[in-house]
């Protein structure tokens, strides 16, 4: 027996689909968008096609933008000799966050992973090393996933740029700052023990 | 510092608004809406905009429908004299899925709560008293929650009910079915001895 309407039906499985919302969530938000007003309700209609149509990459960064250049390259204070490499703009909002990061970014849109069909042609890799080709890069520093993706996108990219002999990082891989080194997981604490600092 | 597009900016605060969505899925929602093909975007956008503008309460149930009537009161296989009293279309559809109940349904699209400024007017019972009023009716069943509002919903429409001679009845409450009579709350305990059945 359908218990639902269609076109409410229809409300509900596409918000299924979204990640981390479940069937009982998604049929919240559905009852949730009936109860609105009708502006309202086509305030989001308009938000989601809005912003799939104004949004795209950032002619040099790949990041998410609505002008050609993303506000982060447009800004001449920035270290534009600096590129901080991420998976995702989310990522770069991660990193932002900090306020320890003046340099530009590069953005992948995705990490290398074979078994869902994603190589380096899926990656923005041929943008990043377009940009590295006009040697006023001085250093790149990668900040990928800690995940086997991430990982393997890191040693991708690395074999690639280290012969461009433009200096090169990872990001530091330990502890999380305010653990108990007795919770931490092997990996993590082999990772924090190789990765030492002298002090 | 804005980190994203104003229209990602945007689209991120819409789905912030809604019912068990924190700030970290509605980013994720939002990415993930811009990463889907052109079209699937606009098949979200067109499924708010369709049930906002299809959807509306059934002219007897108040139920939500596309249709003058709802399926369920259309079916003339079901029990119109018995009318299930439920808060909102969710109840509905809850109780539905049990196959227990072969009536009909009244949907009161809300609880009565003073602090929130919900009175009986911002419901439907002057829908409810009006279905009650021809004489087809024999029983009765207020399904509302269990919580205040549920609770002081079903007093108030028991008060009003009761003098029309119909069957008048609460659904049961008790200690759901699996759990250890350890772990129950003491208010559920009490209701479940309060409305123990001889056997």
């Amino acid at each position: 027996m359908q218990y639902n309407a269609l076109p409410l039906q229809r409300l509900i499985e596409q918000f299924e689909r979204m990640p981390g919302i479940g069937r009982k969530t998604a049929q919240r938000i559905a009852f949730y968008i009936l109860g609105l007003p009708k502006e309202e309700s086509r305030m989001i209609a308009d938000a989601i096609t809005d912003a799939c149509e104004k949004i795209h990459r950032c002619a040099l960064c790949c990041n998410l933008t609505e002008d050609e250049l993303c506000p982060i390259c447009k800004n001449e204070k920035r270290d534009h000799s600096v590129i901080c490499v991420v998976e995702d703009s989310q990522s770069l909002m991660a990193i932002e966050k900090t306020k320890e990061f003046s340099g530009v970014y590069h953005v992948l849109h995705g990490a290398i992973s074979p078994l869902d069909g994603i190589g380096p042609e899926q990656l923005t890799v041929k943008e990043l090393l377009q940009r590295l080709s006009d040697n006023a890069i001085n250093e790149v520093i990668i900040a990928t996933d800690s995940d086997i993706e991430g990982e393997a996108t890191a040693m991708y990219l690395s074999k690639l740029i280290k012969p461009l002999d433009i200096k090169l990082s990872r990001i530091a891989f330990g502890l999380p700052v305010g653990t108990d080194i007795q919770y931490a997981d092997e990996v993590t604490l082999s990772r924090a023990i190789e990765g030492r600092r002298s002090m």
